[in-house]
């Protein structure tokens, strides 16, 4: 939770240095392109020890960072404190599944006259794009922006990598990425393998950029949309890898209200204004059971916990919830239960409950369910589960999806609908807070994500990798990871068949 | 090689039943969206017993299919016959991978509170995206058409494919896809799990189609771009995954001319003009030594082997091929080394050698490095290697790269070069001919391919399947592949460690 005290805006700073030229764009772009001739031929052992001296060196420089953090996001330091932790836990973590080797799928299919058509000796694994554009996201300053998720997946690979700071955090921003490049450089990393670069017009050319081959981004459904239209309509289109937007529906049967109604009224309201409400994951819309009072239990809870207004991270984010929220609070169908939607003071965002039906819902789903960042919930009161499934497939896709029910319910119908729509199916949780794992998946249907991977957790990586074919290949010609000998021992499969390297191995995967 | 006596050509014939109306697509797409609710629900064994059916059905019609694809395609009984078996070898390697399981990456992560930040139990796999298009390719009227890999891998994991059928083999796609939908109803799949249709128009809608999730394609460059950017242009964007224009450079050493000159000369001979060089896998552009004379030298190979003009797939594929090698040849710098290229009649290709120098291609690499569907070969004479691979740059993405070179020569900054422009490098060999198997790359860098995944081999099944991740899921809303207990007996991964199902298991994985 935030501090509840709302401090006057200033501005945002500008960046330190002024928006990046293109003339410096260029010339950042083909350090990158040097470097990547390096980075791709590194070994695994130096990447990872990239990845570590980064996390060591943002680790060390937290008391500097996290006031500059606060100062700029107003997301206060206990919350940052932990971002830092985060960080560079996520950092280490790709070093870690670098070194255990896995994420090359390293696939050998020895010679095979018996196969159709024969098959001479192929051996297959993945390598790095080339350099990586990187935007970072104002809601998350350490985690998803300069040294973030996108950052350490792309530089595990192989991939430089130009992040666009963004202007919410210039200050953190540049004090970030001097501390990230002085370690990776002190590590070995070779000139060009990470840049840091500022201005709006520098992000719009980045995309466009020639020696760019993948982008990484975190934002809004608006820019993420005309980024991802740039990146596709170039002469040589490329990945374009965006988290834009999501509504992260919660369904709670009649069972569960019967059960715990306090306590999940209590969770919700806890969840929804986290952090302002701004993150990615903020359950935005809950479908209660009509008539059980759910939204009046919200709204008691957040006056048990005296939930007031919070500063938001931007005045233009204050601002577009503002709008946003007495927009679908003056919709047909819509009432407030919590809140005032209409008497939102600059800078902050105070919460906000409003309650509608399935009906409405199902009617117009284009206006009643989209995200509105900032701490809202929108309750949909419906008349049995199948009726809430049935509106819940009007949410399109989204980053999670959340039930809440009692033991021994049937699951399998509501657990087909949230599979079908989100990257993420919680059961008795709240779907803020996204654990850094090999397991993770951030990401879902549009408009949630722009592709068919995760920007969070170990899998992230083969966002930035393309497979490569060796066919008949000398020994000598190939790398370490393809020879018979497996000189790395990592996990591979030899003509069909999955091989571990013996346990104990100097290489052994770590937990995670 | 093909038939080298030139029949008249007649007009493709129209699709039997005249062209899928608009009214007619949305029952098709409806159907398949009803019928992936079965299709993704389905058991490995299922969907494995339904790849195996249709391939048993397709070996069992070969001797009514293959007369009607020769005079449809012209390939020849022999070649046809011969990508019968390979296409449905190809249905049955997709099931065995699905038996084998890895394909899903299933994952699990128990609680953790140690982590930073703690986590909760997350466990993750793959599930399908819902109905794809399928594009059938002219060239390959079996294993890139109606049965073909896109459909094989996609039906493989449980999505409903839709196939626009190619109008240079209507009457084959109508009757293949006879052959395999009742083949799919026959063996248990749902009513709408496929369909063919047909139509310029009803493909563009198919793109366009809601219930589309997927499209995959091989063609042509513009053909593919056209429909990549209606896929990106949609609402919700779609992934698009076309194989689309390939020039396959080969380079020969100076040792490698040295050593063996005429067998190079007459292996380059035989692979560019295989099926008339209508193989996206062509080696278009071929990178000697200057003044070795190599150019004559595939002049006297062609000839040995009386390779005269060969009827290509379509009229207006020939139209385009002679147009294409005309412009080519009259380019400033290029030389007529064998052939006429001003001389192609109507409905046939004919060999043609051009000559150019590095310095040429490297000054428009536009006009003289793109696809020339046909067979052709561009023979570029360089100075050394270091000059050889300096042009080699130029030429952009590819499928395939090849080198020529003796044992104990220098590979290591070759393979960099070529690594880096195509998804498959070859040692000593030639790129026409694509074996399906584990280790199988099939794509390369823009424009070989439209995305960073394989059209061929087992991973082409990635391309049709998204992560989902459940937390804190009790036991029996878990799909079986991430219970605990592991019930069918999957490789996995576990809290970090890659965990393999004991040897022997009824579902061991097949050699491929």
């Amino acid at each position: 939770m935030t501090d509840t005290a709302a401090p006057a805006r200033t501005a945002a700073a500008p960046a330190p240095a002024g928006d990046t030229t293109r003339v410096e764009l260029d010339g950042v772009a083909a350090a990158a392109r040097r470097a990547f001739a390096v980075t791709a031929a590194a070994t695994a052992a130096e990447r990872a020890a990239w990845l570590r001296a980064a996390a060591d060196a943002l680790d060390a420089a937290r008391d500097e960072l996290v006031p500059i953090a606060d100062e700029e996001t107003r997301l206060g330091t206990a919350r940052l404190t932990g971002e830092v932790a985060r960080t560079t836990a996520q950092l280490r973590l790709f070093a870690d599944a670098v070194l255990e080797g896995s994420y090359l799928e390293a696939t050998v299919d020895h010679p095979d006259a018996t196969t159709i058509p024969p098959r001479p000796d192929l051996r297959r694994m993945l390598r790095p794009l080339g350099p990586v554009a990187v935007f970072g996201a104002s809601n998350f300053p350490f985690a998803f922006s300069v040294a973030g998720g996108d950052t350490a997946s792309a530089l595990a690979t192989g991939c430089p990598v130009i992040v666009k700071g963004h202007p919410a955090h210039p200050r953190l921003s540049a004090r970030t990425a001097e501390i990230v490049a002085d370690a990776l450089a002190a590590a070995g990393a070779p000139q060009g393998a990470f840049a840091h670069v500022t201005g709006h017009e520098t992000g719009v050319a980045l995309v466009q950029h020639p020696e760019i081959r993948a982008v990484g981004f975190t934002g809004s459904l608006g820019g993420g949309r005309a980024l991802f239209d740039l990146a596709q309509q170039r002469p040589d289109p490329i990945p374009f890898y965006g988290e834009l937007s999501a509504v992260n529906p919660v369904l709670i049967t009649p069972a569960a209200i019967e059960a715990r109604a306090d306590a999940l009224a209590t969770g919700l309201a806890g969840s929804f204004t986290l952090g302002a409400g701004q993150f990615c994951t903020n359950p935005g819309v809950v479908f209660a059971p009509a008539g059980s009072g759910f939204g009046e239990r919200v709204r008691a809870a957040l006056d048990a916990a005296s939930t007031g207004p919070a500063p938001m991270l931007t005045d233009g984010i204050a601002a577009a919830f503002a709008s946003g929220i007495a927009d679908l609070a003056g919709r047909d169908g819509v009432e407030v239960v919590a809140g005032d939607p209409t008497a939102q003071e600059p800078g902050t965002g105070a919460p906000v409950v409003l309650r509608t039906t399935t009906a409405a819902v199902v009617g117009d789903p284009g206006a009643l369910l989209h995200e509105c960042f900032g701490p809202s919930t929108l309750i949909v009161e419906y008349a049995d589960v199948a009726d809430a499934l049935a509106a819940a497939r009007a949410v399109g896709g989204s980053l999670t999806a959340t039930v809440h029910a009692e033991p021994g319910e049937g699951l399998a119908p509501i657990v087909e609908v949230l599979s079908e729509i989100a990257g993420r199916v919680l059961f008795a949780g709240w779907p803020t807070g996204v654990a850094v794992s090999w397991a993770q998946q951030h990401g879902g249907p549009w408009p949630s994500t722009t592709s068919i991977h995760t920007s969070v957790g170990v899998t992230a990586m083969r966002r930035f990798l393309r497979p490569i074919a060796f066919q008949d290949a000398p020994e000598a010609a190939l790398p370490p990871e393809l020879r018979d000998a497996n000189p790395l021992r990592i996990p591979r499969r030899v003509d069909g068949m999955l091989v571990l390297p013996e346990r104990g191995s100097e290489h052994a995967p770590a937990a995670g």
